[in-house]
């Protein structure tokens, strides 16, 4: 409309800069007035990742987001090399967004001789770090380097990676670090499938069964606000329905205290409902937290 | 002299603050304009530690000073207990160059469920590593957990702790803290001891004969000059000089590469010359680099 001008200027949005260098980014992040938002992905983003990046923009000044697929937190039998990546379209969807986007190669972030790494104690040798063994050692220092570089205010992670979060909040707790970890909800497709950069594995087959870990979890909650309080009785039955599904092949369930994810027998609130699911090669992961 | 006044305000020694909890630290920090430099100890301060807070006065606008006997870089038959404390010396020491003094609990540092560790890989193993399991995962942490409470611009160590100090050089440049680690020269005593907070455990004959380190280290440095290479025969003469003082026990004589510390046969410089020794239950160390 005519006679309306709007200015960019002031609200942190003028254009977006790619930086690929950790010295290259210490200068501009000291440029930055104000709040700085962080969302730390491996890309290949979908709507959970710009959920993410849009709360980080309403909340600060700055926005940062990395995009980093960190060869420390894939086992050797993973899919490091095959993980999906798509820089241009990651940029484009972050561009309406974002300051500042940090993708720096893996020899900017683990040069030769690298030595140090962060171990954030039990809670990753269980679940997925059972699963996954030295995967939150990976997780947990490449956060580290990340939140050392950006030095945001705030850092936004999603729940959908429960125990993710609940690692990155004990490193952040534990050695004091001077940022807020900020958890999101799981943004789900419409049939109820969390949004994962792994979807994209799957075929069109394991893509239609693959809801059943929603409808797992779902059950779970029927079941717990109807009064159930066995954990032994919610995992048979997900178990069951999961089974359902001949694509699907369980690797856990979990019925868990929330924040130390010990397992547990008889519940009590809140609980930590968390699953990994198999179809073929794909690994899915989802949760639920009942209160 | 009439005439002339000094302002106090704005050289940041207006009165020195001792800080106890994290949040109150915290607090004062954010009020810290300009630079901040920071010393970390175990107290019972030397000569050594009053040099590293002198050099941060002279070099920053504030001036931080932990004073925390860290337990968890002490074995389980170390001296944790009975290392020296006097807090009214040490306030006093740092009284004239000092602004803030952070002496926190132990668990203040460490609450109940503290779980999260810093590993600094192959360089913590060797030397002290190896005469002391865990010492440098203790260390690494406790200076990586200051960092973030503290937040310096620069933080200044004794070179006299050569290990130590390229553990934390590592571990900040691996972790891409945004902290200068600014290495200073050892302070001794007239008869060349190093300055240490351990040289009280000493009786009147051990405390005589203790330069026998240093007098080995300048036998080091001589046959260095006057072109001896083979790390062999540099070693060899060093440990019959200190066998020469019946009291000394000889833990470890290294001859190592200074940066990876690593051991050499035919020396290149920089090499660091390292030695461990015990007077009864005593153990001191020190070390010279040779270039």
């Amino acid at each position: 409309m005519a006679g309306e001008i709007y200015y960019s200027f002031g609200f942190g949005v003028l254009e977006m800069k790619v930086i690929e260098t950790i010295p290259e980014f210490r200068e501009v992040r000291a440029g930055c007035k104000g709040t700085v938002g962080f969302v730390p992905t491996m890309g290949y983003l979908h709507k959970g990742h710009i959920a993410l990046v849009e709360r980080a923009r309403q909340e600060n000044d700055c926005v940062a987001v990395s995009i980093f697929v960190n060869p420390t937190q894939f086992g050797p039998k993973e899919d490091f090399k095959t993980y999906p990546r798509d820089k241009e379209r990651d940029l484009a969807m972050l561009e309406p967004f974002t300051d500042f986007v940090f993708m720096p190669s893996a020899e900017e972030m683990y040069p030769a001789g690298y030595d140090t790494w962060i171990d954030v104690g039990s809670i990753t040798g269980i679940l997925e770090g059972a699963s996954r063994p030295g995967h939150f050692r990976g997780v947990a220092t490449v956060v580290n380097k990340l939140f050392n570089i950006v030095q945001p205010h705030n850092a936004y992670f999603g729940q959908k990676d429960a125990q993710q979060l609940r690692v990155i909040q004990k490193m952040v707790r534990d050695l004091n670090m001077p940022v807020e970890v900020i958890a999101c909800p799981t943004v789900r497709e419409p049939d109820g499938l969390a949004m994962s950069s792994r979807n994209t594995y799957l075929t069109p087959e394991q893509r239609a069964a693959a809801p059943v870990l929603y409808q797992s979890l779902m059950m779970a909650n029927e079941m717990w606000q109807t009064g159930e309080r066995d954990a032994a009785a919610i995992k048979k039955a997900m178990i069951r329905l999961i089974q359902s599904q001949p694509l699907a092949q369980i690797d856990y369930i979990s019925i868990a205290d929330a924040t130390t994810l010990q397992e547990m027998e008889a519940c009590h609130s809140p609980v930590l409902v968390s699953l990994a699911v198999r179809f073929g090669t794909t690994r899915l992961i989802d949760n639920l937290l009942l209160e």
